[in-house]
C-alpha cells in the first residue's frame, strides 16, 4: 500500500502536524490556501485519513453494522432492502455481515464491528446463538444496539419482532376452521426464539380446539430449505398418511412440501392443507398458490433503521435513550393450499 | 464510547507505551508475565486495538469487502456463501455492502472500503456503472480487485465471468431448434456487460439460422424483477400475438413470463416456448418448469475469493502479480417450458 503520513505532508509543506490535521479536518482557524495545500498534496501523495482519526472530532464513522444469519430467504434480503433505503435517505452507510447461521462467526463479526467503530449495530441472530457475551459487549460499549426477528429476549436492547406465538396459532386455528382434525408442524430449529415461539403458538392453537397434542407431528428443520420441506413431507406422510394439515415454520420450506406433494400427487388441499410463513413472493406463482402468514420484512428494516438512529441522536445529544420494542402486525393470506 | 489508551495501561502498569504495544502484538521480547498484565488490563478496561494501528505491523485486516448490486436475486445470495464459505476457511471475514444499483452508493462504497483498510475487494457493477474512477482509484492504491459478472471491461483487473454472448446464443439456437420462428428477448438494462452481451449473443443466434432481428421484439428491463416479467409478457403477447418464443434475461423475470401465460391460460411450450438464465432452484418447482442456462454461481463466488487471496499472498510476499480472467462454463437445462 502506498500510504502518507500527516507527518511527511508537514513536512513538505514547512507546517506543523496539528495544522495539516486541522487541515484536513476543515477546521475554521486554519487559512483556506494552507487548507488547499494540504489537501492537494494529500491527494496527490494518495492519503486516506484513518477513519478513527477522523472519528475523533466528530465522533461518528456514518456507518452502521447489520449481522443477518444468511440471504437466501427473501425475508432477510427484503429486511436488508428496508434498512439500506433508509440508511441512505440519513446519510449512513451500511456493512452487512453474514454469520451463516454460526456463533463463533457472529462473535467475530461483532468484534469486527466494534473494532471497525460502526455508530450502531442491528442483528439477527444465527440459530446456533444461545450464547450472549458478545450482544452484552455491544451494551456495555454503549454502542447504538437494534435486535430484530431472531432475538435474544435477555438482552436489553431495541426490538423490532412480530407476535410469533400470535401469528402462529392464527396460521393452525385457520387449518383447524378450515376442517383440519390431524395437524403437523415442520418447526425451525430448537435455539431461536421465533421457532420456540411459532412451535408454542401451534400448540397452544391445538390446545384450545381440544385436539391432542402429539409430539411425532412435529418436524425440526436444521438449515430450514427447501430441500428439508420435500424431504419432511415425504417422511410425513409415510408415517402419518392421515395427516390432513401441515404448519411450516416458512414459505420456502412450504414450497418444498408442495413440490413433493405434487410430485407424488396428493392433492393439496383436498387430501392435505399446508400454510407456510412470511409471505414470499414466489408464494402466489407456484401450483397451487400457498397460503402464509404475511410477516412485514421491508417495515422491519425501516423501523430497525429509525430505532436505531434514534439511539445513535440521542447519543450524540448526551440524553439517556431507553431502550423500545416495537411489534409489526401479522396477518393470514388465505390462497388454494387451504381452500 | 468507554475506550482507554495504550497510555493509561502503561501508566497503571508502570511500564512504557511501547511494551504495552508489543505485548498487544505478541512479541517475543516482552515477557509473558508482563502481556498478562497488559491483556487483562486491556480487556477489563475493555480496550479495542484501533484496527489501523494492528496493520502497522502486520499490514492485514484479514477482512475483504465485497459490493454486490443486490441480494434479492438467488444469483447474488449464491455467490455471497461460496464468497463467505471459502473466506472462512481462510481466517477472512467478508463486509459486504449492497450498492443497490445505484453508482452513487457503490463510490461511496469503495471510498469506505479504502478507508476501512480492507485487505482486498470484490465487485460485481451496478446497473449504472458507466464510470470507472472509483475502480481506478482501487488499481491505483495496489488494493487486490477482482471483479465478477457485472464487470467493467477496460479495469485491468481480475475477473471471473462467464461467456454472456457464448450462452444466450444457446439459449436462442435452442429455442430454434426446438421450432420457434418469432423470438422475442426481454433483456436487461443497457449498461452492463453482460446484458449488453446476452443481447449480442441473441442477435447473433437469429443471424446465424438466418431469422430477421427485429427491434420490437426486444423488451429492456429497468429494475430485473418478478413483476416486470408479467408486464413484458402481457405487452408483447397484445403487440406480437404470434411470437412463439422467448428468450428471458434471469429466471426470476422468466418466472414473471409464466405467471402471466398462466393467469391468461397461454399455453407453455405449446403455444410459446420460454428459456431463462441462471438455474435459480424455484425454476424446476413452478408449473411448467423453466428451461434455462445454468450459472454457476456459488463456484463463481468461490473462483473470485480464491483470486483475490492469490493477489493478497503475491502482495504480501512482494511478487508481482498478472491479474487473471476466469471463464467458467455454462449448459442448457431442457425442462418443460421449452419441449
Amino acid at each position: 500500500m502506498k500510504e502518507t503520513t500527516l507527518k511527511q505532508i508537514a513536512e513538505t509543506l514547512g507546517i506543523s502536524i496539528t495544522t495539516v490535521s486541522k487541515a484536513l479536518k476543515n477546521y475554521s482557524d486554519v487559512s483556506p490556501k494552507t487548507k488547499q495545500a494540504v489537501l492537494d498534496l494529500a491527494h496527490s501523495l494518495q492519503y486516506t485519513p484513518n477513519s478513527f482519526a477522523v472519528n475523533l472530532r466528530t465522533k461518528e464513522s456514518k456507518t452502521i453494522g447489520l449481522i443477518i444469519p444468511e440471504v437466501v430467504h427473501h425475508f432477510f434480503s427484503s429486511v436488508i432492502n428496508g434498512i439500506i433505503a433508509e440508511a441512505e435517505q440519513h446519510g449512513y452507510l451500511v456493512i452487512i455481515l453474514q454469520s451463516n447461521e454460526s456463533l463463533e462467526l457472529e462473535k467475530k463479526q461483532v468484534a469486527l464491528l466494534l473494532n471497525k467503530r460502526v455508530d450502531g449495530i442491528i442483528i439477527s441472530l444465527s440459530n446456533e446463538s444461545n450464547h450472549d457475551a458478545h450482544l452484552k459487549e455491544i451494551l456495555q460499549r454503549e454502542i447504538p444496539f437494534v435486535q430484530f426477528d431472531k432475538i435474544s429476549k435477555l438482552i436489553p436492547s431495541s426490538k423490532v419482532l412480530i407476535n410469533d406465538q400470535k401469528a402462529a396459532f392464527e396460521a393452525v386455528e385457520h387449518l383447524i376452521l378450515k376442517g383440519c382434525k390431524k395437524i403437523a408442524h415442520i418447526r425451525g430449529p430448537v435455539n431461536p426464539q421465533n421457532a420456540i415461539d411459532r412451535f408454542i403458538g401451534y400448540k397452544k392453537a391445538l390446545e384450545q380446539y381440544n385436539i391432542p397434542f402429539d409430539s411425532r407431528l412435529v418436524y425440526t428443520c436444521k438449515n430450514v430449505t427447501f430441500e428439508e420441506g420435500k424431504m419432511f413431507a415425504k417422511e410425513m406422510v409415510s408415517q402419518h398418511p392421515d395427516v390432513d394439515g401441515v404448519f411450516v415454520i416458512t414459505d420456502l420450506v412450504a414450497v418444498g412440501v408442495l413440490a413433493y406433494f405434487n410430485e407424488v400427487q396428493i392433492q393439496v388441499p383436498q387430501q392435505i392443507k399446508v400454510i407456510g410463513f412470511s409471505n414470499w413472493f414466489m408464494s402466489q406463482v407456484i401450483t397451487p398458490k400457498l397460503s402464509t402468514v404475511d410477516q412485514p420484512s421491508y417495515e422491519m428494516g425501516v423501523t430497525a433503521f429509525n430505532l436505531l438512529l434514534q439511539e445513535i441522536q440521542s447519543k450524540k445529544d448526551s440524553q439517556s435513550f431507553e431502550p423500545q420494542v416495537i411489534e409489526l402486525n401479522t396477518k393470514i393470506i388465505e390462497r388454494e393450499s387451504t381452500l
